[in-house]
């Protein structure tokens, strides 16, 4: 399952590096469905990503506004600070804690670990997905969503 | 990793299910990025499961062909049909197999089993987000794409 983030990360960075070219109006442009915008997108991926990561080793949650994250630099940049902790906690991660539940400080009821973390990789995913028609409309060739080609089980988690 | 197969068949049928109230008309109209169409991404997101998942396990591919699979009634179809073997597939499915590697009928190449099912998994995720900006387009409320909520951990794979 870490493999997934792992992917996801690349991912990332792949889009981020395609979308060094465009402006950051065309990036804040309103677009039909998700998120809304390609900026919020990542944004928005990055913030439920540490949000349960946080949430899931019982931490209290760190709110961010999108107002402070306008370009694509920040985003960026706050997305590979936030990954040292993720990382960090990742190493820790072992079946034994998939039943395992907990509760968030954003909203009621218990949660199950091992769906927090497939609740993560998926949500990423699925909005990158909307990104590929999104860089489309903009005449973009789409970051490959391809996890074969990446040597992904070669690859070690980084040390943190 | 088996239970992100279970979520994507999960969503997979609440698509089914939502598009059932959209013509066949709109269903195929060509759409920006992505694999061109509504019917066409299920069509595909399928055959890419079914290829690989024929793949991990050496056996010959089965060919289809998208014309003959006009209405989302047969694709449907298609998929439940095709899930018997997934499943029974998975059911053999342990991690000592995830570094093991196989050829495939259809490209060059050696592929690593772990990354063939990590592939199938995300492959499917990423075009369902596409499908929910297209679903927006034609005014739906896409198919929820949260795990948390599913009780995925509490879900047996289903015997075959």
């Amino acid at each position: 399952m870490i493999k997934l983030f792992q992917y996801n990360w690349m991912v990332r960075d792949e889009w981020f590096e395609l979308f060094k070219q465009v402006s950051t109006e065309e990036l804040t442009r309103k677009r039909n469905g998700g998120a809304g915008s390609i900026l919020y997108t990542l944004f928005h991926v990055l913030d439920v990503e540490y949000s349960w990561i946080r949430g899931v080793q019982g931490k209290p949650e760190i709110l961010v506004q999108f107002e402070d994250y306008e370009t694509l630099d920040q985003i960026k940049e706050l997305s590979d600070s936030w990954l040292n902790e993720t990382r960090a906690f990742l190493h820790t991660w072992s079946n034994d804690f998939e039943h395992e539940t907990v509760t968030v400080p954003w909203t009621e009821g218990h949660f199950v670990k091992g769906e927090i973390l497939r609740h993560i990789i998926t949500h990423e995913i699925h909005h990158m997905g909307q990104l590929s028609v999104w860089a489309r409309e903009i005449g973009l060739q789409p970051a490959s969503a391809n996890v074969i080609g990446r040597g992904l089980l070669s690859v070690d988690l980084p040390p943190v």
